[in-house]
């Protein structure tokens, strides 16, 4: 027996051991220092990866298995504790080196507020970006009291370096008066409270393009991810959430990069937050990398 | 710096600071003394202000923010421990007051068993009250193995105080036997299972009247509110729950009064349920309070 | 008063005390020694009876009360830590007494392989059995990485003794592909996601024939189990799986024998599955046993 | 195989099935609604039991297995929520059974208010009686806010009977100033802070009188007991706790009666002080049941 | 009734309502964004001031009552979320003013970095300062990995202020090879594992002089405190803490100001931190409050 | 950056990455199947390595940092769930391996079997072994109820193995009479209750000898050490542990082999049990490899 046999290690199931042969590359981002609410999404992306361990293999949903694609997990990105600007520094650096490579970003929160620098590399090379945006909060804020550098502020961000028309916002239930009116005002897609309906309409006019999906676990209902820092009930389900990414997965859009956010284990002793977690990032591999 | 700017105190986000401008008054009924399963609902209200911190001050079900309207959280109403009727004679007299200034009582508990001197007092305001009950339970027993003073059995007695054609139960999904005959033998409304669909059926025979609306967490199902002395799988979902707040909200009832009850912190360590009743408790008062 | 009054003891509620009597007889099988995931199932069926307790003896769906029927609560049947082999024979031999004694067995689990003995002594005495098995997971394995006595394989070893076309499971979401390839090619009923449609569909075929009911509880999603081995999101509602019940209890089909399986206590510090557990198995008992 | 070998029943382990020939008898007293903090201690005894399954059956501190003595555990005394006067006659009436036939009351608490109708029956019957408090408070009050029935008093209650001489607190870390002059000013024994060194000094002259011991959890520290009502820092070891309990069985003091009480469950999701609850009541049974 | 008296608002236990009145000033300090392990301590002063409802108002280890002494709680000092230098210079302006009304600052955190401020504060207006550190960890580094505003740092800091010869550390047992060799090299007093024995060697020599006193939680052992950060075995019990919390009371120095910080409620849901916590800080109020 | 850098993986904190150049190897056995109280412990090794990031690099107490040692984390052993002879097998087989390139072994659980075969090959390349075995229970068992493969029986395996004489066990306090009998009439070693003083006596008279230490978590007070699976009051603290364990590593002992079992993090949702194994793991490397 060779140990690397012994060894299965702490990395997504069935992650491949070679990073050049990877079309996807998987990394932690373990970075909370900016919420407003309860932290400890850090310990998101090595328990989302622990979890992993008990999935199935195949997707029922897309009749695809893991075995079919080819991703390397490179670990959590060391980020530095309570410093927000160099922390997306390190991001968007290592995020560069892997589209330069060609591969499909493919990343794990963390606050949403890690997404921004990803969207901004993803962006810069693709012009035409368009962003898909899951969620139960606007993050259309300019800054959290007085803070530019928030979790509740990317959308807004991305917005203003892509234009507003480009982002498309799904499953929004929460968010200041002025948010929503700038959303409105600016030309932004926001669907309130739904996500599959809203978005089987919208994908059509997508296709062709490539696309960011970046998914904050909280736009479930607290009662499929109670694990996260802002639960706010009146969510949808894990498996209208599940229908969704299937649908993305079979459009005509290109997935450029895509993560799943603010997963806090701690705030779930039953875990079932970081295995649902594990077998959304599971169809989201399946389905967005070819 | 005035330390009144640095202080946020402990009551629900946004409360007005003087009682004589506000048109609701908020209050906790601390009280879990009579229950048959599992007690903790004394701390519901404390933790459901400590979450409502959390709470976007903004609806995007309503389009209305709280600061449109005006209401004071007046805090917990101090109760005898073990002494039901001191502690409902302490909470009648409150509410007395409350709606002797002319203010709509908005209450936090505690187990099911306080809303009935509120509702006695209201009703003696309101000689055409209707009450809307939404519920897992019945709560129409006459005793609980002997104790007239139960939290099963405050519907029954306001039944028997303003007629029980006046009282409107929804979401039912429990009780004895007993208790789904007399409903129906003495002229109850009685919605089995659903919430939203027979509220809207029976909302428009309501108009103009004024209601007492009592809402028991755990008509939710365990899924969405796990935090509450008697789960019972089964029950509708946070989103259905809103919506019939909603509801209520739209149609030409007056709500004279209502409240939130048997929110138990120490069942969901999570604390999904008194975030999701806090932000239950912010629909209602932009809902129900003009 | 007579200690008999004063003991209540950790039966299900309003269990009989004399087995002749009994229509019915319940039982505990507390193993969890070959599941590949997370073990503790062996306590569900002590909490499930300290949880029914708390249960209304009536049943609003079925208009049934649990005096209406006639069972007996035999307790756990004592099994040899880590030793498959021998708690299975020791199980089949329970069962066999019990329909020796032309009575039901009504069992809870532990893990799901405690069903195959019951299936096996079911089957003996009901040679056109059909087994309905609902469940999140197929079952179908042959092994688990060499071990063939593993919770992963019951219904495949059932459905090699009774033949696959015997065999119907519902809300199946997992499992490897090649069980899924098994199911379709060997003509066994499988149902994906979905529990009370196809239900619907498929019991009018097996009117007039003996059924074994066998529900593994985490056939619910996540947010309505939370308490059990292996959580797998995009489940079914209790809502539904309580639908699915009565539309069982409701239809032309004898049931022979039943079970519910995988209630691991220990990961939902909430208590919600056993509560929702001991709700189930209360409208199997009512609705099954006639 | 009987199907009583099979049903281990939910009892203290090793009881015995036979009421007359015991010499001690358990019972439960599921009460918590007079408690002033964190109530919950109502299913203390049911989870005391459950976690005794789990106990060695020797006790290497005493050299005494519990096939040595011979009890009988008669289950939880039924009790009506919310009434704390009745739900004391009942115990009173219970015990007096016990007492008449020459056995000697073991119960598990519930409430510390429990113990006092439970000393006064045995007081009844032991002229001479003195009690061994072992507690962090000193439940002295003569009321709590006004109500004489509470959780705080029972100490107090039993002094005024006995006499405050005959009273033994050890252990004591909290209480009202005036709790303790009174204490001081009767002339009763109370030990601050320890235990066992101060028994030590005071068994020797209590010899051949008989004892009433009343232990609640709570003169644990909380890392020891986090499942009680209401915890308090600085107390005493667990160890400290089994050796006073045994100095108390290798004393020449004659136990009259004895009870553990304010084991709250749900407080302590790691089953630590259910089981610890186990193993004293274990040394309780072995030390003072000759 | 007036609603101030219905209204306990959610102060620390007993605090006057009248700042100009109060010799000391308990304010919380909510900020936890630069830990380098599990955040959470944010919510600590909160649920400290909850707990604190719970406690009996008289000390009998000091012999003292709460109403012996006059203190106002000003509540939690409002600071930007991942913003560390700002929330320090928040916390120092507001330190500032208590100081200048010649009041004792009484802080509650939130992780150890918010007690810098405090300390310069202090130390400017006391050039005599020593600090008293009691806490598992050194806290001596110049930065954590690079970031100099560090939960790893403020006692370096204080140190390079007031000079390491007046700085005593406590009960220490982790920290970098190079932390011990700097207080070695620098002449800090710095005692291993153990507080009390070495607080009373101390003591005597700063008899006279202005201390400011500094609690890290985890200095005790996790099983006294396991809702913290950074749990380190090998810890004190509550016991040795209280203690030595009195030996400072009663020694001859005077204490200028103090805090108790790295309370982190979520990792501990049997809340014993809490409720610990706000006892040790009633004592500290008792004992350093003249 | 290179992804190696970026990558830190789930191995125990400062593990060296080439097996060859290793002193000591570490690897996990997450075998649970045979215990008779509550499984978990299969997650222990995993969860200790998350937790060990958590953790300083130098040891005040042995002014020793992990640089100054060299081991290798092989990550967890693969083990066939339910099988108990073959998982055996398999680490018997991995050990041989390690003990032929001759390195130290240092395992973690998992239950207390999977020290046996651990030992039988340390014993075998070591004819005068002796095992220190730190532990609440006996293991003396030949069998639990028939298995003659159970967590309660390793010691007596190894004992009859090499020879009872050879075995030193210390902190018993549970076992059958039997056991204690065994003990005592075949010349084992066994200390009841305390670890540190009885070792301190026995320590010199293994001096130059081989020794296998094998450390039972459960040996802790449950405060400590709450997740593990047969929790049992009256244990040492944390701090005699860690001073046991010095005291080994300061004897004239040759530790051969060693391991720490039984930590299931299920039971301790405060995570401070694995934190707790994590340091005792570092002090053991930094005692034990020379």
């Amino acid at each position: 027996m060779r140990f690397e046999e012994a060894y299965s290690g702490n990395v997504f199931i069935k992650s491949g051991s070679d990073y050049d042969e990877a079309d996807a590359v998987i990394y932690g981002m373990p970075m909370d220092w900016t919420v407003s609410w309860r932290p400890g999404s850090r310990f998101g992306p090595g328990r989302i990866r622990e979890a992993s361990i008990g999935l199935e293999e195949y997707s029922p949903y897309l009749d695809r298995e893991l075995d079919d694609i080819r991703y390397f997990d490179a670990g959590d990105i060391p980020l530095p504790f309570g410093n927000a600007q160099r922390s997306l520094d390190l991001i968007g650096g290592f995020v560069r080196r892997i589209l330069s490579d060609g591969k499909i970003p493919a990343g794990m929160g963390g606050e949403h507020l890690v997404s921004l620098p990803v969207m901004q590399e993803v962006a810069a090379d693709n012009p035409d970006l368009a962003v898909i945006h899951i969620d139960a909060h606007t993050d259309l804020r300019t800054d959290y009291e007085g803070e530019p550098l928030s979790h509740s502020t990317p959308i807004r961000k991305i917005a203003e370096q892509i234009g507003p028309r480009n982002v498309y916002s799904f499953g929004i239930r929460s968010g200041m008066k002025e948010e929503f009116e700038w959303a409105r005002e600016n030309g932004m897609h926001l669907s309130k409270f739904d996500v599959l309906e809203p978005l089987r309409e919208v994908l059509p006019a997508l296709a062709g393009r490539p696309v960011y999906v970046t998914i904050d676990i909280d736009v479930l209902d607290p009662a499929h991810a109670p694990g996260t820092g802002t639960v706010d009930c009146g969510g949808i389900t894990s498996r209208e959430l599940l229908a969704s990414i299937h649908e993305i997965a079979r459009s005509d859009v290109r997935v450029a990069g895509f993560d799943l956010v603010e997963v806090a284990p701690v705030f779930d002793p039953s875990e079932q937050t970081v295995n649902t977690a594990s077998k959304l990032f599971r169809e989201m591999l399946l389905g967005f990398v070819k």
